[in-house]
């Protein structure tokens, strides 16, 4: 079996690089030989929980065609999100839950989605299906990916499945996920100690809307006040970034993981930040608006930005 | 539970339309309100085996919006191979075992993709994972659907778990899949009776490689040198259907049954045809090349045409 590299999507969160690592140990118990790596380095909270389970790092790759002809793929599908040279190697696998968009092959693969809110969920039933047993420590990076993604199961991409993973997971692992869940979350939010620049790179994603190129970042934090403070300093590294890497619009959402609200940055071309207000119905108030109850990128506001975009 | 309609490809072949029963069976059992329908009639072989196991067909659509928001598809995710409004609708699930191409999607959904010899294949995994037991008729119609796509199993797509699908259907189907196999395969080789303008739309699928619309229709014989003797009329067609659906190219895959050849009539621009010859290291004679072993579209024909247009 020749090896193949998997991993997740550029800028890794806690999914992308904790079901990378429990992906690659169940594909070679079933008979693959894989290696999980990642895109970039963990970031707080994914250090948090590697940590907590006795994980290193995944090593950190830049390219992957001088390494191997096939790669597989966790936790995204589009290009734009992937490594560099994805159009040099084979798709062998996919596992994810999010829209399919431009991606294409020119060989038939496993391609296993579900709209749930973790990757680590679908991943929890494929070693059901195959009956493969879950390591305590595979069971609590597992875990953490899916505390990380659903926000402690309170993001409404949480579904049902994503509830029974939890709990049997974090049986297996021999936590309390509330508790777990809570110090992990934290562990992300510390954001006075970094820069602007690193805090829009931290969680973002470059998205393809009917030809324009936008850009999405996300922050946790436990306190909104504080972090609008820094609104100016925000924007204008939204606007170098989006100067130097072509985005129309540069989108920054800074949520509360204790109440889930949300405030919105924007910066962008005129008819970018139009199609944003239509997107939402609300009127930009010097660059920001209020997003109540906003938590997920993937089911709050890349849906409604998607259907603004291509009307 | 809103209604949903699942379907496979135009043009349906006998994994197409029985799938989409198979695929509708399982769903509602799971909870789901959906009807299986087609794309176009059954063919020969696909009516044998409905026939078989006491199946009407399924109810034609030309259009699904005016039914429903919502649609599975089975056996295919290419749009210019789907319904003409897919479009117009939501994608919630897909169960293939092609490549993926175009297919872009605003929200998340189920996606099952696996590179096996038929969706059947798939489907009859789907069955075992959620413990739903298969009625009689049921497995009947997805061993037909896989001895179907992979020719009793010589297909170089056919798979181990192709193989094991087999052996456990017929077994619930009650049937010999050897002899019913072969007779079902027959039963798809009745050319005599067609006209050479039906016999191209028979099996037919348009890709697009890099920007060129490529027409790809397959039959199945057991007397090559018969069929070959309509060679002129089934190009005077091609030509027609060419320019009136403005394929670039129209490749015609005759296919013996019994032993695994085939031959090919190629019409279409120069450029075309010379990437046709590049694809398969081979020249065209009077517009025709033997292809001895290939059988499989998939396997065989699409990914050498798609790395010769790419280049």
């Amino acid at each position: 079996m020749t090896k193949e590299l998997i991993f997740g999507h550029q800028n890794p969160d806690t999914d992308a690089i904790g079901t990378a690592i429990a992906f690659s140990y169940l594909q070679n118990k079933l008979g693959y030989d894989t290696e999980a790596v990642a895109l970039g380095n963990p970031n707080d909270e994914t250090q948090c929980a590697l940590d907590k389970f006795g994980f290193k790092a995944p090593r950190v790759v830049k390219t992957v065609k001088n390494e191997v002809d096939s790669v597989m793929l966790v936790d995204h599908n589009e290009p734009q999100q992937s490594v560099a040279d994805i159009d040099q190697v084979n798709v062998s696998w996919v596992v994810d839950h999010h829209r399919i968009m431009n991606f294409n092959t020119a060989n038939p693969l496993y391609y296993r989605a579900e709209p749930v809110g973790c990757t680590s969920t679908v991943v929890w039933k494929m070693y059901k299906e195959n009956g493969v047993e879950i390591p305590a420590n595979i069971a609590g990076i597992m875990l953490s990916a899916i505390i990380s993604d659903t926000l402690l199961l309170k993001s409404p991409t949480t579904t049902q499945d994503d509830k029974n993973a939890v709990e049997f997971l974090a049986k297996v692992a021999g936590v309390d996920y509330q508790e777990y869940g809570l110090s992990l979350l934290k562990a992300g939010t510390n954001i006075a100690s970094k820069t602007e620049k690193e805090l829009i790179n931290l969680d973002a994603k470059s998205f393809e809307l009917n030809g324009h190129i936008v850009r999405i970042a996300q922050i946790n934090t436990v306190d909104l006040p504080e972090a609008m403070e820094r609104k100016a300093a925000f924007m204008k590294e939204m606007q170098n970034a989006s100067a130097s890497d072509n985005y129309e619009m540069f989108m920054l959402v800074i949520t509360n993981i204790l109440d889930s609200n949300s405030e919105a940055i924007v910066v962008g071309t005129d008819e970018c930040k139009l199609l944003f207000e239509k997107a939402f119905d609300k009127k930009l108030v010097d660059s920001s608006v209020a997003l109540p109850g906003v938590v997920s990128r993937k089911k709050q506001v890349v849906p409604p930005l998607t259907q603004a975009f291509a009307n």
